[in-house]
């Protein structure tokens, strides 16, 4: 079984592939490290990126960013930044592979915690976040028509990036890695689809 | 109190008027109808607006569309087009109110039920339409901050539009307008903030 990992090199992705790299056969794609380039936030170099990889079993997405600012600061351009990569990334990723998934094969996205759980200065990944989990809400049964699943992970701050991010995240109790890489091989090894899988 | 309602014209917003007029003082805006006019994929065209009206107690939004197509079909300038009405239309009518709107203000836009309870071709509207309540979920704390409160109204096909648009939402039952219109009664009269509020 062929994954397509993008954001592969990144906190989660990197723990993702160290755990998947034994039972399948990975392409672990970075913006500018990973075996592969590409940049989610161009809809041409995501084509090019599968053009290029051709069919697979499974896509994993492990990418994508929001600004975060307080809610006066706020305007349309932070929200755009946001759109551009976290949720028309994988929602632009999640169309094009529609073409390059063979029968039976999984998309699986990752959004967060703060589309339900909100903290200060975070609306736009609230916004970005509940977006994707939509679209997977809204997409997996036309998916399911093409013999295809799709899901999102939705992690809380994660263990690894606790030291880096904590002090946004007033009160939260960050989720281990090992919990994390279990919603991405739970998107993969079950039958599931339409789910979003909370990782607390 | 003054009410700013934007898409006052519309299905729903003619009903929300009618109800609301005897009790509130209200300005009707539409696109090419209402009192006044605006265009909310415009940011410039709703500063304008909020400029003109000045201060007001409580903006209500029942406007913004977005592409329904089947999801082969679907590219990234369908869901940009619905990104830029519905969803960065209804957030930037938010983030303007935010200077416009008097201490103890609110804010209530209008998202669907095809957030959680998908249909065919329904992709675009329910990423929105989840975008949207992101933003409402992630966003309260703030604007409470400021002594503002947002909710959302998320109604099923409404019984105005079950006739026009039945035929998308096989085995939904039509939402009463009387059931609608009091979404919206609640969030304007009652002290909730943050709350997607469900009319089925
Ligand atoms: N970290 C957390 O606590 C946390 C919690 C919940 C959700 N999430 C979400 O999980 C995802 C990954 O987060 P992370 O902390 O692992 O991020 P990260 O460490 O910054 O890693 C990002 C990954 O994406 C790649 N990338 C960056 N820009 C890209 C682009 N334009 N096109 C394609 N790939 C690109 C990076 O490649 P290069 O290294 O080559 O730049 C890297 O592999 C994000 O969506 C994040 O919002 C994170
Ligand atoms: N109808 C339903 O069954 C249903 C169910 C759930 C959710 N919703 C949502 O509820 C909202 C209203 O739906 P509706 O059926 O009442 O819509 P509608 O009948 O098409 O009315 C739309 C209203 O918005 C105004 N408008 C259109 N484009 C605009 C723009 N660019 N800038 C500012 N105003 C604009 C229109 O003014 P003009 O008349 O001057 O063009 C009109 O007042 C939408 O967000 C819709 O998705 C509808």
């Amino acid at each position: 079984m062929k994954i397509l990992l993008i954001g592969g090199t990144g906190t989660i992705g990197s723990v993702v592939a160290n755990r998947l790299k034994d039972d399948y056969e990975l392409v672990i794609v970075g913006h500018s490290s990973g075996q592969l380039q590409t940049d989610i936030t161009d809809p041409n170099a995501i084509e090019s990126l599968f053009k290029n990889v051709g069919n697979v079993d499974a896509v994993v997405v492990t990418s994508g960013s929001a600004p975060m600012k307080p809610i006066d600061e706020l305007t349309n351009d932070d929200f755009l930044e946001g759109i551009k990569s976290k949720m028309m990334g994988q929602i632009n990723v999640a169309l094009t592979a529609l073409d390059y998934l063979n029968e039976g094969g999984s998309i699986t996205l990752t959004t967060g915690i703060l589309s339900h759980d909100p903290i200060p200065q975070g609306s736009v990944l609230s916004t970005i976040n509940n977006a994707v989990n939509g679209f997977v809400i809204g997409s997996y049964g036309e998916f399911l028509q093409h013999g295809i699943r799709i899901n999102a992970v939705s992690p809380a701050l994660v263990e690894d990036s606790a030291e880096a991010l904590g002090e946004y995240f007033p009160g939260h109790t960050p989720a281990k890695m090992e919990h994390v890489v279990n919603g991405y091989e739970k998107s993969l090894g079950t039958y599931i689809t339409g789910q979003i899988i909370d990782i607390d």
